[in-house]
């Protein structure tokens, strides 16, 4: 058994064979960044060694390329690649450290309870006692009255029911109070009347999750609950998770309880902030992209990421929560609002729902950015979608100083056109360690405006700046001098990561295009969904060309649209309708293999000339 | 920790607080018999103390009595009652050991398969591959299909199935077999064909337990499996298993577990000896009294033993093997026949299914003799039913001598006319060591005969031979020396003896005329049903009037008519079908609180005159 120690948390890995660094600081819990998922690609998972540099198998030529003869020298190792043969301890840097990200829960309030059609309905019944003469059976009386009183024949019952309905009529002279799910099951039974249902929304990102305790009579949100995913020591992205369980034994397992075990987690804490117990929660909702959604299900993925990208179900689900390993009420649902496509899952339902883009009489464009940008544009009579591998550059991925919308993250820049002076905002107003997604739109859109940069993207090299000077590989400008920040060095934006967000906003804006093309360009509403877009500045976007700029366009930052069409399809039967029709009505265009798609990638690519 | 030692058989028990021989000898898996359940009633949980006296606590007045001064004085103690407060050593002598019942598993040929709807159906398809202009899921391709060439739309899937659907829809490029349950879900699919669906039919006795292992396609019964029931330590007859879950923590957990374990090993012998995998077994029908019914199901069901005896549930129920903890394919499911009363189980619905009771046009009496005996008398247009407590006679309780129908029992009696000479045949032809129900039965109709009992059933004292005498308790009759046995005592019928089985046939017989009277006395068949009835000579049963003798009847001891029913309960929708119509139309008829019964019970407890 070798044990590896991680500075400065201490957390302690028991290793029972060799395995890398990654390998230990998963199973220690320690969270360092790997954008890449391991892969020997995206340099971001370096440590230092600070035991005998023996007790690491020796740099190859891979790892030496990637992290240069000066880090080498100062015992930086990268953690995907070094292999424990010994005991040893290593020191995750800041910037290695997979920080936790700002997470976006505010979800808009929910409609009026008399407007909604819940899922689950409670009656107070008497049922009468079983006689001589006619010793029915328990559970056929409670169905008789039931079918006779309610007009609710042949309703299910599970085991764990038909356990409880002995005792609870048995308990107060035959008065009980019985929950039935869609008119078609009980699915609790009491002595007591249930104030309400209790019920849990889950927006299952591959970044973020977060729980909604919702009251399902009051169409309230009683409390909310966030965490990390805990699948992204195992791959930052989807792309990377599933080749982790094509790859790993029993990753998909892995990924699967851990998404299961994270939200059950988040229940639990849900329900001790209203004080109530998991067991008195009936129903759950799940949405997430199709990934997410297949992997909550323990469904592997794999073919999802190959053309021609079938998802491996995609019509609305329910399931008895015990039969996924959710711990609520035994009897209770879990309910999945359908997926559309490989990569359109029932978040992006979810944000349909929640925005009501489908009931809209005029065009509406929905983008969800991420490392994939899910698009939706379209009016009452007539959506259509795509999707599009925007790349990590959103979410902080392959460029320079990128990271998660965590504290420290600059999130906004301001460059002063006549001096270019740089003004920082970071999230938490901390020192600034990275940029994140939404404030590298913001320093690119500044570097436009300032004529820093050409419509190409290149920096214009006649300015008269310390800050723009040439770098180890290529031009780049100082956002951040070294003495301005913690992280001993000068934080940059290179060439190269103006290339990124130019592949990235080119993909998504030629994503729209084509979506425009087939239904037309007056638009009369934009919402920016998920945390990548709520926290972009709509002219920043529009200055960079991530988004048209059609007149008289309202751009709406929907705040967590997915999570608020979860806590709709939670809630209400009549939403459910809407996405089950949502996912059918849609129409799906696929842009892999689309010349016209590469065409008008490349021309986005460029930023439009400046006003 | 107290350690009990087990002799003969040296099983060991921990103790970690005090309990009794009896509780330690369950631990320790020792079969004890224990008639009354533990409470200090039967006086049969005999054992002898081998080490220090002081290891136990010492006998109380109930115990010394039950013992009397000469067994006390041998170190004889009641297992139920001596508690453990040292490490002891008991030795169990072979009277208190409980035996290994002879189980009757025979049951009739399966109808042929043409005749027969199955459940499941096995359907060889190809589905079309996912293309880029059309990227439909790989369920929902399998369902379109599935619903457009076999018009079964809305076809259920479980998280289990899903799984598999896209590996085994690559495979074999499309190719796939799939098993569809009821037309409503599908249960399983593969890249082989199915030969068959595998299913095992249950008959869950209180003793008992059968399994059948069924190939549904070629409605043949491959493999028949057999135990006792392991609830049998916590108590010999369903009262007192009932008592047992009322008043132990867990009692009812522990009954349910030890059903369902006992099923689970069953399904395992049966699939080894048949050579496939549990996990091929799609479907499996239990059927059983309704005590048995609640068990499994993790019923609790102290309220059937309290008037008005109502079951807690009693239409026919479907579950998923794995909600129960049956251990199948993951994806199948546990059928179980209605049940008609408390005392009216799914075991005598099964038999009235196997002897085609239900449709025939002439009367039929069915017999089914147990603690309960439960009796059904009908024709194609009415049944009724009863059920009676005959007490434990028939099963060897509350008999001086008596013991189940387990090798060494005495099963049949001859006695010599003229010399009063005794001829035994036991079970397994060993040496005698008890009396079994039919060996009972057998020795009062040949006491009767040869007018040594009266017809009120008192011995006849003028009688000229040695075997005739008086006891401690009264006169009993000697049918083996003590030195034709291994026992080292005489075995003996007492007047006491005589008179249970008096209360047995004549609660019994009553039954039967409470019925009789309500729909005829013209009775073409009597058909004998479960193991006690079967091994019944039938005019034995006549001579002690324990049924009716009416002109013309033909008595047909039926095998476990209970076991064959369940067959076809599981092979056979139209048979559930029947189950079904059988329970709802038979008329149950409450004995309990009936005068009439009362009067024509005390009447029945005599014999009738000899010929």
């Amino acid at each position: 058994v070798f044990i590896v120690r991680f500075l400065p948390s201490r957390k302690i890995a028991h290793l029972h064979s060799s395995a890398s660094i990654l390998e230990a600081a998963r199973e220690a819990g320690v969270g360092i960044e790997s954008t890449c998922g391991g892969k020997h690609k995206c340099g971001k998972c370096k440590v230092v060694v600070k035991s005998d540099p023996q007790s690491l198998s020796p740099p190859d030529e891979i790892e030496q390329k990637i992290l240069g003869p000066s880090l080498l020298q100062r015992g930086y190792r990268l953690a995907c690649m070094a292999r424990v043969s010994k005991d040893t301890s290593v020191f995750v840097p800041r910037e290695s450290r997979s920080a936790a990200q700002v997470i976006l829960t505010s979800a808009r309030d929910l409609p009026s309870p008399n407007s909604l059609r819940s899922p689950l309905k409670a009656y107070d019944i008497e049922v009468p006692p079983p006689t001589l003469s006619s010793p029915i059976a328990d559970r056929e009386r409670l169905l008789n009255l039931m079918a006779s009183e309610y007009r609710l024949p042949h309703l299910a019952t599970d085991p764990h029911v038909v356990r409880k309905i002995p005792f609870a009529l048995r308990q107060n002279e035959g008065k009980v109070a019985v929950m039935v799910r869609k008119g078609q099951e009980i699915i609790g039974i009491s002595e007591k009347k249930y104030s309400t249902a209790w019920g849990v929304a889950v927006d299952l990102g591959s970044t973020t999750i977060v729980a909604y305790l919702v009251d399902l009579f009051g169409a309230n949100i009683v409390a909310t609950k966030s965490t990390m995913n805990p699948q992204i020591p195992y791959g930052d992205d989807v792309i990377s998770r599933i080749s982790f369980c094509q790859q790993e034994a029993h990753g998909l397992q892995k990924l699967h309880k851990a998404a299961i075990s994270a939200i059950n987690g988040l229940i639990a804490e849900a329900c001790e902030a209203a004080d109530i117990m998991p067991e008195h929660i009936m129903e759950v909702a799940v949405v997430g992209n199709t990934a997410m959604h297949h992997f909550f299900l323990g469904v592997d993925p794999r073919f999802v990421s190959l053309a021609p990208y079938a998802p491996c179900l995609s019509s609305a689900q329910a399931y008895k929560a015990s039969e996924l390993g959710i711990k609520i009420s035994n009897s209770g649902y879990v309910y999945l609002p359908p997926i559309k496509a490989g990569f359109v899952g029932s978040d992006s339902i979810a944000c349909v729902l929640s925005t009501g883009l489908y009931r809209s009489r005029t065009n509406s464009l929905l983008i969800d950015i991420g490392t994939n940008g899910e698009i939706v544009l379209g009016n009452r009579d007539r959506m259509i979608c795509c999707s599009t591998a925007a790349g990590p550059a959103f979410e902080g991925g392959h460029v320079k100083w990128g990271m998660r919308a965590a504290s420290g993250a600059i999130e906004q820049v301001r460059i002063d056109p006549k001096t270019l002076d740089v003004t920082l905002s970071t999230i938490h107003g901390q020192q600034p360690i990275g940029i994140c997604g939404s404030g590298l739109i913001s320093a690119v859109a500044e570097l436009i405006r300032t004529g820093c940069i050409s419509h190409r993207g290149s920096f214009n090299k006649d300015l008269n700046t310390n800050r723009l000077r040439k770098g180890q590989r290529g031009m780049e400008f100082v956002l951040s001098w070294k003495e301005e920040n913690p992280t001993g060095h000068d934080i940059v934006i290179t060439q190269k990561d103006i290339a990124e967000l130019q592949m990235a906003k080119g993909a998504i804006r030629a994503g729209i295009s084509i979506l425009m093309e087939s239904l037309g360009s007056d638009i009369k509403r934009i919402y920016l969904a998920g945390a990548g877009g709520n926290y972009i500045d709509p002219s920043d976007a529009q200055t960079i060309g991530l988004i048209p700029s059609p007149p008289g366009c309202r751009i709406i930052g929907c705040g967590n649209a997915a999570g608020h069409g979860a806590c709709l399809a939670l809630i209400d039967l009549k939403s459910r309708r809407h996405a089950e029709k949502i996912a059918n009505k849609m129409e799906y265009v696929e842009l892999a293999g689309s010349a016209r798609f590469q065409d008008l990638f490349f021309s986005h690519m460029f930023f439009e000339p400046p006003h």
